[in-house]
Formats: C-alpha cells, sequence, structure tokens
C-alpha cells in the first residue's frame, strides 16, 4: 500500500467515537474520583437488534443498537435487572461472563434462558465485594472487565449473533477504585475490530493528560496479540500498579483469544506527548489486513501531530478527485466480521 | 443442531466422572484441611499402555490406564520414584513439567531416557519447597499445577503420545495449601477433551458448596479458550485470592496452548446456586465441534436443576425409539483426538 | 527421524552462542550484582543490512549486523540516542515497545518517521522510574524484557522486515535489579527461531550455577508456547520471585504471541544438574519442524552429561562419510523464516 491509500484508509476511522456510556460526572483538573460503594439497584433494558446492514446489536433504546452494545457499568454489590428484548427474527440471550446468577440466566439453550422473536427476558446480574468465608479463606470479589453476548444465534455457542456483533463490555468496580474520564472499548472480533470494515479504525480521541479506559474483549475464532503505541499497562486486574515494589508486569502487548477480556486506564500522552498512536493487532496478517486503528492526543492547543497533516493531505487528495470514499466503508459487515477468510486456528 | 440432539450429545458425558485420585481423607463441615510438610518418599508404577480403541494411557495398574493419566500429587519436599512399565510395542517415555530430576530422567530420545517395549525405568522427580540461596535471592519452590507426557512416541517430542492419550497431571502443594474435596482433570487436546469424542463431556458431579478444584491442562497443536460459566478463579499459582487487597486479576476464561497448565478451586455453586454449569472452550468453532462439559452442582435435595429436565426429555426420547446412543460414542478416538482436522494452527 | 539424524540436526545448534553484548562486568563467586541508578545518556548507532543470505539484520558496526539484533541494555532514567544508518534498498524504521518517545520516533509511516535508504535518523527513547502522579496514583516504570523491530519494510507494519530479521531485544532494568552474568535472546519469528533453519538451535552454554537470562520475543503470524526443560520461571516482571509468599505463578511453559516479549534469569541446573536441557516451542507441529535448541549446562569438569556422547557419536559418523552438513544450515533463510508454509492463523 502507498504511503496515500493508507492515508485514506486510517482517515475512514473518521471522527473518533466517544464510546463512553457512564453516567459518572467528569473529573475537574487532577481531582481523582473513585468508586463509590456500591448495593444499587440498576434497571436496564437492552433492546436486540438488525443493523440495516446485517450487523446485530444491543442498544439501550429501541432502534438505536451499537457494535459493541452499552458499557454495563457497576460496582461490586450493585444488582442489574437487565430486560432483554428480541425485535429479531432468531431466539437470542444474553451470556455474561464473570457476574453472579442463577443457571436460569445462563443464556444458553441448554438452560432454557433464551428469548424468542418478540420476546422479553429479564436477567439477573448480581456482584459481590471480596469476602472473608465462614471456612477463614477469602472470597474473590467481582470487580473486573467483563462481557455479555449472544449464545444463541447460530449455534448452542451464539457463533451466528457474536460474529454478527451481539457482544458488549461490562465493568465492575471495587469501592475506591480510581475512575476514568472517559471508557472505551475495543472488541478483536475474528478478523475485524467491532464489526467495522478494515483500515476504519475505530479511532478514539482524548487531551493530552486525560485518565482514559479501553476495555478490550476477543471473541470468534483467532488468537489476537493487543498492542498500543506510546502507552502500557500493568497486567493485574486494573491495569494500575500498587506501587512501586509491584512486581506485576507492565506490557504493551497481549495475546488473547475467543472470550478473554481486560482493561487497564491510561494517561493520554504521558510522557510520550500528543499524537496519533496506533493501537492494532500485532499478529502481521492482521494488522496488514486493517486490525488497526488510533488513539489520538491533542496536545494543549487542540492539535493532534502528525495526524493533522494526514489530514490536510487527505483533504488535498479528495480536491484533486482522486478519492474513494467507498473504500472502506463500503464493504459493510461481510469482510469485517471476517467471515470466509478461511484462516485455521 | 436442534434441542433435542444438542440435550442427547451432551447426556453422552453420562455419569459424572470422578477423576480425584488423591487419597486425602474428605472434609467434614467447613473444617478447612490444609497441605502437610513435605519430605515423604513416594513410590509409584505407571503402566503405558494401548487401549482396545486405540487410544494410550497411562495407568496405576496393569490393564487400567486411563486418559488422562492419574493425579500424582506431591507436597514440596516430596520425591517421587516413579517406575515406568512399558507394555507397548514402541517406546515410550515420562516427561514432567515443573519438578527436578537430572538429565537422565528427562524422558527423551536425545538423553536416551525412554523404555523400551517391555521394559522398565524408575523415575525420580524431586520437589522443593522455596528458599534462599547463598547469594541471598529467592528460589522458587515447585509448588504448581504440573503435568507429565510421553515425548517419545511418534515423534522426538511425542507428538504420537500425547495425541493418542499419554499424558496425566501433577500437583506439588505448598504446606498450608488449602486441600479440595475432590480434583478434576480437564486436557484440551487437539479438539477433544481427554480425547474423549466431541459433545460427551466429561461431566463432574459436586454439591453445593463443596470445594472442588480443576487442573487445566493443554496438548497437541491448537490455541484454546477455557471457560467456566458461573464460577471463576485468581490468575495466580493457587487460584485463591491472597486477600481483598490482592491485585490479581479474577477470571473465567483463559488462554492455553499446548504445554501450559494452571488449575484453580471453586467452591461449587458459591453465590450462583446448582444447575448444570456449562465449561467449553470459548473459541467458537471450538465448542461448536463439542469442546463442551458440564459441572453438575446437586442443591440440598440431590436435584440438579436444568439437568434433571434434560434427563426427563432424554429418558422420553429413548422410550419413544429415536434414540441414538451410538451418535457421539461410537466415534470413538478418530474424531475425539482431532486427528485429519486440518486447522493450520 | 531416527536417532542419528535427530543427533545430527541438533548438533548443527553447534558451538554454543553468545549474545551477551551487556558491556557488565562478570560476577565473581556469589557476590550478587544489582543495576545502579540510571539517569545516563547512551549514544548507539544501529545500522540496518541486508545480509548475504538475504537475512536482514540491525548491526552495531557497518558489516556486522545480527539477527536478533543487538541487545540494547538500559536503567530506568537512561535515555538513549539511537541513531539508525540504513545501508539497505529500502525504507526501514525503528520501533520500539514500552519505551517513552514521541510521535516523531514512533517508527512508523503513518508518522513519517523511517529512514529512506542510505539515510539517517535519530530515535530518541528515554525511560522512567516508577512515580507517583499529581492525582496520587502511581505511575508505572518502564522496566521491562521489551524489544525493538522495524515497522516500514514490506508492508506498514514492518511484516517484510521483521520476517527478515529486523528486530532486537532490549531490557530497561530498575535500580537494584539482579543482573545476570549472561543474557541471552530468542525469537520465535514464525516457525523458525531467530531466523535460523529448522533443528539448529540456537545453543547457549553455561556452566553449573551460572545466573543466566533469557529475553523471549514472538514475531510473525503465529501464537506459540515457550518451554525450557529442567528449568522454570516466575510469570512477572523479572522471572524472579519477591519472596516465598508471592503468589505469582512459577511457570516453565508459557503461551505467545507476535509482538510479545518476557524474560527471566535462571540459575543453571539448580536443582536438576548439568546436562543439555532442550527449549522449544511446545506446539507439536512446530517442535516437530524444528523449533528447538539446547541449553547446554557444563558440570564442574567441563563436561555436559549427555551432550558429550551425542558429539563423540557425531563425530563418528562425520568420519563414517554419512554426514551431511548442510542439512539444516544450507537452508539459509528461506524455511527458517517460515514463509510459504501455509500455516492458518
Amino acid at each position: 500500500m502507498d504511503r496515500r491509500s493508507f492515508n485514506r484508509r486510517m482517515l475512514l476511522g473518521g471522527a473518533a467515537v466517544a464510546t463512553s456510556l457512564s453516567a459518572a460526572p467528569e473529573a475537574v483538573g487532577t481531582s481523582l474520583r473513585t468508586a463509590p460503594a456500591g448495593g444499587r439497584i440498576r434497571r436496564i433494558t437492552l433492546y436486540a437488534e438488525k443493523l440495516s446492514d446485517g450487523r446485530m446489536g444491543y442498544g439501550l433504546q429501541r432502534g438505536k443498537a451499537t457494535v459493541p452494545g452499552p458499557l454495563i457499568e457497576l460496582t461490586e454489590g450493585d444488582t442489574a435487572y437487565v430486560q432483554l428484548v428480541n425485535t429479531m427474527d432468531v431466539t437470542a440471550s444474553l451470556h455474561v461472563h464473570g457476574l453472579d446468577y442463577t443457571i436460569y440466566q445462563d443464556g444458553t439453550r441448554w438452560s432454557w434462558s433464551g428469548v424468542q422473536p418478540g420476546g422479553t427476558r429479564t436477567y439477573i446480574w448480581r456482584t459481590h465485594a471480596p469476602g472473608r468465608r465462614a471456612d477463614g479463606t477469602w472470597r474473590e470479589g467481582s470487580a473486573g472487565y467483563w462481557h455479555y453476548h449472544d449464545h444463541m444465534v447460530g449455534s448452542d455457542h451464539g457463533t451466528g449473533g457474536v460474529r454478527n456483533g451481539l457482544y458488549g463490555p461490562v465493568i465492575v468496580r471495587r469501592v475506591g477504585d480510581i475512575l476514568p474520564l472517559r471508557t472505551h472499548t475495543i472488541v478483536f472480533n475474528n478478523t475485524s475490530i467491532n464489526n467495522r470494515p478494515p483500515h476504519s479504525g475505530p479511532n478514539f480521541q482524548a487531551a493530552l493528560g486525560d485518565r482514559v479506559e479501553f476495555v478490550m474483549i476477543t471473541h470468534g475464532d483467532f488468537y489476537h496479540t493487543f498492542h498500543m503505541h506510546g502507552h502500557r499497562w500493568a497486567n493485574n486486574r486494573t491495569g494500575i500498579l500498587a506501587g512501586p515494589h509491584d512486581t506485576c508486569p507492565v506490557i504493551d502487548n497481549r495475546i488473547v483469544g475467543p472470550g478473554d477480556s481486560f482493561g487497564f486506564q491510561v494517561i493520554a500522552g504521558e510522557g510520550v506527548g500528543a499524537g496519533a498512536w496506533m493501537y492494532h493487532c500485532h499478529v502481521q496478517h492482521h494488522s496488514d489486513k486493517g486490525m488497526t486503528g488510533l488513539f489520538l492526543v491533542k496536545d494543549r492547543n487542540g492539535t493532534i501531530p502528525t495526524y493533522e497533516m494526514h489530514q490536510r493531505e487527505h483533504q488535498q487528495q479528495s480536491q484533486d478527485g482522486d478519492e474513494d470514499e467507498g473504500e472502506g466503508n463500503g464493504e459493510g459487515n461481510g469482510e469485517g466480521n471476517g467471515e470466509g477468510e478461511g484462516e485455521g486456528e
């Protein structure tokens, strides 16, 4: 690919996507916000829908489904009543990782916990703080970067639903956990990111110094390695080190497989400055095929070094008439979800 | 797959398999049992045998080989003299991960440490507790979830032996480690679990509140992601958190590759109740092909919610004459061990 | 493969390779050396070159490029000015993991930070110790086992450069980190180790009791599992446990994917004695194809149990005239870099 086609492709990521769905107030200055104690009841309605381009998504309102589905953010002790409304013509479900639910909320055909076309069902998800058991041992808490997905469409493991976009992030925080300014979700689903066409992001925008959180989920058939340029994280529950003597590895590249999820927070541009920082799958033929996006960090003047130049060049090319906007976006879901890729394992 | 065929397949896992081979006494009430100090000499004889269906296995008695082989459970400080009796017509060996042994016990052709047909050889495995070296640094202990396998049959890396079932679990405990009521072994070997036919488990049974341990081993050519419904574990040495401030991730899904092993304990149904909880590879085409089993947690009345209904339905179908018991079990080892799958990596 | 061809292949690893490029003085007796405080400016020139056999490498001197490239060893607080001289006929670059650099040093086409044929460019890499931020949170330090690689040759992700050998290790130490006697680099690059022909190592030599460090990097398209016989490490930042209560898993097998890197130190032969200890990818068809080498641990007399016998046998075979030295070495890069393997994922 020559530089100009490369530029065009990267720019197809377009306007940075704001995927934070947390209702939490924004931080002011450097005052640190932390998670309050849990114990709330949360009532959420999710609509499972077919999108016009063939994808499937979950949404908080009818006709507003997205891929990935909305972020559900809880604190240990919270309970979520998630009512799934299935507007599609196939049975779908909601299976969540990491949270507490009875077998009747498992979202599997085996447990008869799907939702038929036109039906609704309420899944009850509970969470709990760490605690000591009667036998003196420690029970782990629910805190973590988790996810929900269909477990019924296309196969007994939801292969068709997941392939088409029926997945989303769940974060369970522990009281005192540091809250980010913004949360973004990146799902490596077969050879797509978030079921988007290749070479089209998503791109995420931040100001220098923002505390930004990423939730990284994997689905499909393939393993991947998630790499981010210029930013690193600790390979633990929160991505944040407990202190200078914490022996946890700090990484910027991590192997992941279907069903895996993790998350971390970064200070945008910390120690490296503003810029258009790439993130991508580091499996070479995956990145070459377009599993790549940009973390756009603006400097104090609101400019994004290296990115602005691409945008100007991109604009110039468009005026010259050699632009092809359809190159990436027009491919829709077909290539984006990696079907027919013929990859082995 | 329609629901009835799905049910039949899952039920082929049949009676739950008790794979605990530990001689440890069962816990009474909530009294916690912990590992005693090591230092014992353990003498074990393992027979490498061909099973009638073409599989190969290790067993503690002649004619009693199983796949996986028997659990060998040690405490740091113990030494095991493992005599391998090779009843097969090909040279086989015993290679163990994680333990201390001289190069003459390596189980490789390179080190001339295999056992010819009809021969015997004693492998000496030592273990040690953590300790301080002369230079002041800490030496790690042997404690961990390890495994043994053939390193000679079919190739210099035992590809044929491992493919056919010559593998088993080794647990080395640290004094004070919490002991489970029961230990089960799950081996993802190519696209089989424990070299069983697809869609046939194994299933494992427990009573609500039992402390159950799983050892998870991977073999073959493929990566997998091990997922369990309704249960989680800490991604550390024991799977048990050290306390409420432990920063270790709690997970219910983990990417694994050949030679990997890990383990954890769960309290059956804790916070989620009884039920037929699935575990499976989360790689979509692996789960769809049948890399799935059930963790059957009985309630106080001895019933397993959702499972009993399947059994009744299953029984009804059998009476109706549309049952085909051979569907899964008749396929033997051929499909179970993933040969000829044509998967790439 | 019969034993004799196996022996010949393993011996093609030949004389053990000393890959340590650290200028640190050797330890005397058991006195422990630790990393001094950082803050130095390091000026390094790297030459990107085409080797006569088609491989590409980085070197510290013109005409001396190696695969992997030289170890760059820093301490937190150090800054490296790395001048890249591109002697090749294609644009190449230097992209580093884990360190601090501005977007103009990213080594990507997107950021215009490559080096044209015949050109030079200085990449500035900074490192930092852990510290407390203004908001009271801990910022992680730069310490870790990292790596650098081309990001331009053959694709926008350097697929051609990396495939051909443009990669090398970077270690950033924390003040007080234990220093090894010697550091070796093992790169699983597609189905080669260090772009060598199959079944040809590299082999590494040590005396019993030496503190030896391994940096393990993965590149290409495939996942692997790195396994070492007779030696283990903690799965944390340094590979060394913090103490007897450290809950970090101790492992001898680890799944890795492209872009991953980790490292660890072992005491050669500790608890297991001298010998020719294999290390290999545990993915069965990768090890069978030759992703294997030897860690040769000499005893007090300078002999390597099991290895000497192979050498004598090897020598005898050579005298018998049935030797084919070209079997492995003559294949050059073609097979070594795994091209045309037709492997899926």
